[in-house]
Formats: structure tokens, sequence, C-alpha cells
């Protein structure tokens, strides 16, 4: 079994070297993670055309309605007024992504639900016009909590988040993570409870905690007994060092050795487009192209 | 110098049958028509996924409302209600198709010059984020008026009109011809004028007799003098007839040898992709893919 990651697409223009940049960090950050690249793909989209030449198809399948709703696109436009026919067609490009590889099952944060759903309407409404072809892809959810903004636990975090101090990085020091735990906004109760609704900020902490040491929230909250969220923050905090430290220093090394990431991903990007050229090679023919 | 002719696109799904028809019957047409295929490069665009790809990227530098306002949409989406993304989209595939092959010129009818903008803008766009590359395409105006529908001189004569005798095709037998000349619109007057604003249905005879047989509208106009519309109709149709009657016998020799026109095609795609190739490898450089 192969699970296929696929790194990075624009949906505005962006400059060059920072775009080279982030496909080195995100490709390093993966592998760093766990991604092990002989049981995985790991490709850029851009290297591999079939994409972009099913995303247009489904484009043909797709209203323009369907679209409107779906949570990047409302977050994201709202944000800077219009956005891009890019980021507007973009759940059309991710069902692409998915059903190139005929996909049985993709692991995806709450989020991402609905944009997987169009995904599955997709593989309906092509399989309804051409017969049966493309597998409905099933939802992987984890069972980690969306982690929240450290600054504002209302909303998830997220590193395109403009204010400081709301994310922590992968490529955070030490420093920098006790810093922004220690300014995590809390509330004025001094206890360490579990309670998402009603305190959702030092729960955010709780469900951080249980994720980066692989606990249970009542094992976390039995741990943190007697403490105030202010001593409680320093063992989050280390939690988190501990858990994000062998990942930082492996993204550091992987980031020293471009030559080898680049070698990955060329073979990455061969291996996916060996299996995305007959899968498009059926499609044009069911859809009546020579 | 090659003029590459681009062969269908969907923007909604079709009977794979009916589309492989198409796709031969307007292969056919065009070298029917002329279309040299030792000059030109007469092939299918879905067999050059390069057309996507660009598409994808210039989606991403235009702005939704962009679009909004461009004729197609505004005609066919209140048509059908809501459109595909497809067809909302179709105009910045359009342009891909002309900057894929840094045109310099693009032969369009009047209705397609805000679609060509687009592609000018795009070009614009492009070279102000990344640095000058695509030339800005320019139009080709032929100068024959615009055919307008035999039922309806208001309106263009299109092929996809579904009222009878609104258009002449190129398939149609003699006596097809004749009987929508007989049955065109014209108006009370029973002399041949040649008044566009105010007599738009026999105008628009004039003008298609006047470029079917290769004279100016005023020679038209004194050919007709003392006829009446009825038996100018005669005269219309007679002309009309010589003109396409060569280009239907030869598009049914062309479409009795299927083998012909799919090793051209062939041939057409991989000479577009061989074109289109490297200019995609210098957009990637461009924007900062490996």
């Amino acid at each position: 079994m192969y699970s296929i990651v696929d790194l990075h697409s624009i949906t505005q223009p962006q400059d060059p070297q920072v775009l080279r940049d982030n496909i080195m960090d995100m490709a390093a950050s993966l592998l760093a993670c766990g991604i092990d690249p002989t049981r995985s793909i790991l490709f850029q989209q851009s290297q591999v055309s079939e994409h972009a030449e099913l995303s247009w198809i489904l484009g043909c399948l797709t209203s323009m309605p369907r679209l409107r709703h779906l949570p990047q696109w409302k977050m994201k436009s709202k944000q800077k007024n219009e956005g891009s026919v890019g980021l507007y067609t973009y759940p059309v490009l991710q069902a692409a992504d998915i059903l190139l590889y005929k996909s049985t099952h993709v692991p995806v944060g709450e989020d991402q639900i609905q944009h997987l759903e169009l995904a599955q309407d997709l593989a309906r409404i092509f399989n309804n016009q051409y017969g049966e072809f493309f597998p409905e892809p099933r939802a992987l959810l984890s069972g980690t909590r969306k982690v929240k903004s450290l600054r504002d636990p209302s909303s998830k975090m997220s590193k395109s988040d403009p204010q400081r101090f709301s994310a922590v990085f992968l490529t955070d020091t030490p420093d920098d993570i006790a810093l922004k735990i220690r300014r995590a906004v809390t509330d004025f109760t001094s206890e360490v409870t579990y309670e998402p609704d009603t305190r959702p900020g030092v729960s955010n902490l709780v469900s951080m905690h249980a994720a980066v040491s692989g606990q249970t929230i009542e094992g976390v909250i039995r741990l943190a007994e007697g403490m105030d969220t202010g001593q409680y923050k320093n063992m989050v905090a280390e939690a988190i060092i501990k858990k994000l430290q062998p990942i930082r220093l492996e993204i550091q090394r992987l980031r020293a050795d471009q030559g080898y990431l680049e070698s990955l991903l060329a073979q990455g990007a061969e291996k996916a487009r060996s299996l995305a050229a007959p899968v498009m090679k059926e499609v044009r023919k069911l859809l009546g192209f020579y």
C-alpha cells in the first residue's frame, strides 16, 4: 500500500525562491515527522501534469454554486475580498489529487471533510456518466482533536495566521516553544480541567499535551493535579519540546542535504506519474478523447 | 510560421461516441475549408496536457470577478441557470491555448475579442510577476461581418442554435441550403439593399453573398438590381451552394478516411507537444517549481 503525499500547489503567485524553499521545508518536515519514503510516494504535484488535466475534466462536472460554500473559499476570499480562480477551484484540484490515484482512503482533518465530500460527489457523478471507474474515497479521521490557536482558542491553529505566538512550528527552538506556551491565552480559573466548550484555552493545552505525550486526556489531567495553569504551562511546553526537538533536528539535517531531498522528490514524481498516466489514459478513453 | 488549430475541449459531459464524431467532423471540416496540414499543426487539445497545466497556473492569476462578465458565460449560464466550473473558467483555458505557444497573432471573431483581452491581461500579469516571457497576442480580425441567424438577424448565426433553419452547415446538401435561404427572415420591402441597422435580414444575405462569392458588398448589390428579395434569395442560395458544395464533398471524402484523420491528429499532437513542453518547462522554472 502506498500513501501519496501531495506537496504543494499554488493558488496565487509567490516569490519563486520562497516557493522553492517552502517545498523543501515541507518535504523535510514530512520526512522528519515519520513519512517513510520506502512506503510512501513523496512528490511535488506540479511535476505530474495529470493533476491539472483531471482537474479540468472534473471542473466540467462541478457546478459553480457547489464551490461557493466550501470553507476555504469562504474564509480566504473574505480576508482579501475576492480571491483568484485558482483559490475558488482549489477543491476541484484536491478532488483530482485524490481520484487520480483511485484512492480509497484519505487522512483528513475535520475541516477538510467538506472538501472530501466534493471528491466523493465527483467520483459518483463521473461514474454515473461514464460507468463505474473511481472508488468513492473515504475519510480517515485522526482521533486527535483539532489544535486551536494559542492566541484565540475559538479558531484553529494555522501556520498562515498573521498573529505572532498563535502557532507552534516544527522548526521552533525550545525557547520559542516555551515562550509561546507561556503566552497562551487561558482564563481566570487557575485549576487545570478539560472543558473545551467553557474553557477552550486550557483545554487546548490539555489536548496538545495528550497528543504529544501519547497519553489520554484523563491521564494528563491526573498529572496536572494540584498545579495552577502557570505551572501546567511549563509542563506542556516541556512535553511539546520533548516531542518536537528530535523532529526539528531531523528537519535541519535533511534541509542540509538538498541533493537527497531533490532526488527523493524526483523519484517520487516518477512513480506518481507511472500510476497517474494509465488512469488518465483510461479517463480520456471513457470521455471519448482519442 | 505555424498556425495552431485547437480542436475541441469539453465544458460539460457528452456522450463519448458523439464527442469522437464531433472531433472527426471538425478536423475534416477545417481541412476541407483549406487548413493546410503541411503549414498548420492540427491537433486535439486534450492530447496535450500542457494546456490544462498552464490553465491552472493562469487561473491563479485571474480574479473571480474578471470572468463574470465575459460574453460566453453570461449567455450560456443564463440558458441553463448556473453553468459548470469548466464553462466559467473556459476563457482561462483559451488564454492558455494561446499563450502556451507564445502566439503573437490570433484570428478571432468580434465576439471573441473580450476573451482575447483576457489572454493579453494574463500575459501582462504573468510578465509583471515573473519577468518578460509571454508576448501579448494580437487580434487578427477578418474583414467579413459577423454572419447572423437566418431566423433572427439580431443574433449571430450559431451551430448550437436550437432553432431549425437558423444556420447553414458546411455539410448541408444543396436542397437544405436552398430551403434555409428561402425561409430566411427578411422584411416587407422587396428591394435588395445593404442597411444592416434598419434591414438586418436582407443585409445579412447580402453580406453572406459577398463573402462566399469573394465580391464587395457594392458588387453584390449591383448584381441584385431589379430583383425582389424572393428572386435574390435564389441567387444567394446558388452562390452559397457553389462555395460549400466542394467543401461538403471534401468533408465526406475525408470522413471516409478515418485512419488518415487519426494519424494527422496524432502527428499534430506530437508536434504541438514538442512546442508546448519547453514553454511549460520554462514556466515551471519561473514559478519556482523544480
